[in-house]
């Protein structure tokens, strides 16, 4: 492999697009109104669509003859380096929309940061997965909006659901030594930049939404050097299955 | 193979505790009180002992030089032919209870019968099995008793659950092909005189638990011949996947 590290920064980002994207494949033909269900399915689309441009990037530079199949789904959780936030469970409607808020506040901002990065590829997947994101945030901005602004019921399920996962906010602007050195070759990104950006989004949605923000600033991590939850087992047990159960099977 | 009907006559029962058993693992640490967590947990260890046994011996008769694991870990959905109930979600403590309930008000008069088989290996399974299972029927009959005639939101959530399962209660004694050549053949045993006692003992725990029986006897079928619900597939990916990702692993 020529560029190890580059290989890891790649497959950060893509865990977190494949395993959200999974986690929110689980609610389709689940969500409490036919568009919603809808919008929910195009999303883990979007994400899934975007973990392939990466793990199609990152085999490549692996140089190993494989495939984006081969780091999707054949992998042990170990290897994987998504945030803890996006293997966190579905819970209600109000807990995804937060879980995926707190995801789209950063992947928004990411890619308009990596769109200028020095690696023509990564800045072309940024620039493709920057239209979409901004939808994606849209989306679940106005969510949490109308969920905390809305009924007493619908506004203290939100708010339960934005304490839960809380924690579970900064673990993916958190600088680890992948992300310092892509920062310093050049293609990758600064997560500072990406922090403020991101806090005064999160701000302004909470007071808009009349959700209290939590207090403390405790940030779960381990994901992003593969030690996951126990969630994430089961999420690979379900999404690997057909693959480690028939290997090399095609569509 | 010398005798593919008695292969598949002990395949059924040994997919009913195993994926019964594997249900009532998931509850593993998640017990409303400590005593019961490890009652579920030690009756899923039960189970799986009883699963082992009669896999142990089909793996036998099928004399291809597989093993027990094999024919847990290797098979596919449509392989497996327990009954629909057993694979039904835990649900609230009342509903694990009463599907409990309905399994041990079959398992323990069912191997009361098989203790007669003209097969020793089978009466000798039986017999110890037995044992097991009217301890498991007693434990979970009394919780059914002391759910529905405890306080008013135990008695309505286990109600809820008898009538959710009630349609699940049936197939587990309707008869097929395989059961009637077992029967025929003097290793199997009748399932109308299970069937009765059964009723009954079913009949006299819901009296005294104070719980209405739920009209109709339409019964959910397809299970013993292969055709499952979704929940069997997620159940097969959770229990397989580190035979399936480590295909020849053992301890």
């Amino acid at each position: 492999m020529q560029d190890q590290n580059k290989f890891n920064y790649i497959i950060q980002q893509a865990d977190n697009c494949l395993i959200l994207g999974q986690r929110l494949a689980e609610l389709c033909g689940h969500g409490p109104v036919l568009e919603q269900d809808i919008a929910t399915t195009n999303i883990s689309l979007d994400l899934i669509g975007q973990a392939r441009l990466f793990y199609q990037y990152a085999a490549e530079l692996q140089e190993e003859g494989k495939t984006e199949d081969d780091l999707a789904y054949l992998r042990d959780a170990w290897d994987f380096k998504n945030v803890l936030l996006v293997e966190q469970p579905n819970g209600d409607f109000g807990k995804t929309i937060f879980r995926q808020f707190l995801y789209d506040t950063f992947s928004c901002y990411f890619y308009e940061e990596l769109m200028k990065s020095s690696d023509e590829r990564l800045a072309s997947i940024a620039a493709k997965s920057h239209k979409e994101t901004l939808y994606h945030m849209k989306w679940s901005g106005d969510w949490v909006i109308r969920l905390g602004d809305g009924t007493e019921e619908s506004h203290n399920r939100i708010q339960q659901s934005v304490n839960e996962l809380w924690s579970y906010k900064d673990e993916i602007i958190s600088v680890n030594a992948v992300d310092q050195e892509a920062e310093k070759a050049g293609y990758g990104v600064s997560l500072e930049l990406i922090k403020e950006k991101r806090n005064e989004k999160i701000k302004a949605v909470l007071e808009e939404a009349t959700l209290t923000t939590p207090e403390g600033d405790y940030a779960h991590k381990g994901g992003k050097e593969g030690t996951h939850s126990e969630h994430l087992g089961f999420i690979l047990a379900d999404l690997q299955f057909l693959q480690r159960a028939y290997p090399g099977n095609e569509w």
